[in-house]
């Protein structure tokens, strides 16, 4: 079978951010895609999911994943669809999910290709609700915080991907759920929409103190995903057994040295030594993935019933994924991020 | 049965301590022992335990357990040979160890004391290896550490009572176990007594780098006695999915306010987000006690063999307590410090 050439765009790293990341940190590149082999899938991306831990993969500091070298393209995650197969597992016009990166078209050889379920209410939300923010709201919830009803959970970020599923999982099995956002539109939809107790907006010159009067009870469970100064109005709410799970910092990707003093360091271990406290980082691929149908099975269903609810962030155009990417790290998406490639 | 007097001596708080406690803090009285009543034990302590948390009991900032009362007695576990019982569960000259304080003679309903077994070379044991500190270091290790042969572990107070067991526990489970104690003489008998692989000196000026060198594969389990400037040593040596047990923070015990920047808080969020490591803060009394039986069939027979050594750093008399813990929150003591009173 002849093959037609596929122009390919893709935005590739140019060079790393020094800070903040700037549009002169990538490229938007065109090229021919290579020749599909045997056992190989060629992919048009539908959406491509942008999320905070990708400002770490453009960063050469030591992490737990190697960066994206400079010229190559940026790594994430996406929904394809098979438009060419070579490889028995997938047929044309098959949905799939897979870290394809910032691309319109790619070629896989299907190991790290997940089929998406047919029907999704939408596609896009095989990298959202039902995909790895959504795996790692949920696993991380109920594995290192291990809710009990009555107990009460902040969690920043609640607009988001992983803060949106981490509340509403909360609140379904009794927890008294306080939200974090940037903006009163963003607190009044995670309470009106999402259903938490609460939502504060870490903007506030009060921040500090609306926290602590939105916990009577103090806080059983954190769920940290934006460090900083969060963190530190946090900490002397913690709860005795209090646990921490912690998979993202987003307030702090861009720092390029520590914050000066005072140290909170030592007040951070006299907390946990005091209140017998944990805090557990995790990386949900590697802890989680091979639990992904536990997971679907407790999430599909609520979320097809309306029990967990979900925004997205659609930017149209794969040329505006820099500029979506770039604004996300500064809170300006309401929601899940993804933009519409194709 | 008439009661012959008791005259008790005992040490209580006179003050609350800013900073580092000064004789003064502290004050021996003298009192007539109450009257035994029925139900209770007549004790006379032989060996009094001081240990680095009667530190955190001399302040009223919020901690796990309330604080010591002014002119109270101040808290402290002891092995005591009972003179006299009105209980049926313990018979005169048995041997029993209990919070009882810092006094010669207590009375007891019998209700928090242990029979120490008659069997011990020493009875001062029951406060020591086979007491409070061996069973925080051992239930500390294996639950929270969770060691696995191959492995390193790092453990500082490396002479003291429980970083000793700490360490020589894993030893034995086949980690490489490197010390950290101030000063040589500690370094030489935790390598050359205790068999550990390394011991650093935490006051030699090249402390960091001599760190790194003796954990050539990184640091696996941090065991968290002392806080500070250890733990910023650390830091950058954990590993992937590092495990750090946390039950005491003796360095930083006398702070009196947060030390200076930079902040290392968001450092520190960063290491167990990109290592996946985790700290847990413990209290052996709540999370172990449960389990003592476990611990004596696991730790007695190691003791007798001599598989795990113990040094007592003993003082005479119990008007030389203040000076003795006092000294001991400097790193003066070498070897669990326990004080003679009769």
């Amino acid at each position: 079978m002849s093959q037609e050439l596929i122009l390919n765009q893709r935005v590739v790293l140019a060079s790393r951010p020094q800070g903040s990341p700037t549009p002169e940190n990538f490229r938007l590149e065109r090229e021919a895609l290579p020749d599909l082999q045997d056992g190989q899938v060629q992919l048009r991306t539908l959406y491509l999911s942008l999320d905070p831990y990708m400002r770490g993969r453009m960063s050469d500091a030591p992490s737990y994943a190697p960066p994206v070298e400079i010229d190559a393209v940026m790594e994430g995650g996406a929904v394809s669809v098979v438009e060419q197969s070579r490889n028995p597992a997938f047929k044309e016009g098959d949905l799939v999910v897979g870290q394809t990166g910032w691309q319109t078209h790619s070629l896989s050889d299907g190991k790290n290709l997940m089929q998406v379920p047919k029907d999704l209410p939408s596609p896009s939300m095989a990298v959202g609700v039902l995909g790895m923010p959504g795996v790692t709201g949920y696993m991380g919830l109920m594995n290192i915080g291990q809710p009990k009803s009555g107990e009460t959970l902040v969690v920043a970020a609640a607009s988001g991907a992983v803060g949106s599923v981490v509340g509403q999982v909360a609140k379904l099995h009794g927890l008294r759920v306080v939200g974090i956002a940037g903006g009163i539109d963003k607190c009044r939809y995670v309470m009106d929409e999402l259903g938490f107790d609460a939502c504060i907006d870490h903007k506030s010159e009060h921040f500090a103190e609306q926290l602590s009067e939105a916990c009577p009870s103090g806080i059983d469970i954190y769920f940290e995903l934006v460090g900083g100064k969060v963190f530190e109005a946090v900490l002397p709410l913690l709860n005795q057994h209090a646990r921490v799970p912690l998979c993202g910092l987003i307030a702090q990707y861009n720092a390029q040295r520590l914050p000066d003093g005072p140290n909170y360091l030592p007040l951070l271990m006299r907390t946990l030594l005091t209140k017998r406290a944990k805090i557990q980082g995790f990386i949900v691929y590697e802890e989680y993935y091979h639990r992904l149908e536990e997971f679907m099975q407790a999430m599909v269903p609520l979320v097809k019933d309306g029990k967990v609810r979900f925004r997205e962030d659609v930017v149209e155009g794969l040329e505006h994924a820099p500029d979506a990417f770039i604004g996300m790290l500064e809170g300006k998406n309401f929601g899940k991020l993804v933009v519409k490639v194709s």
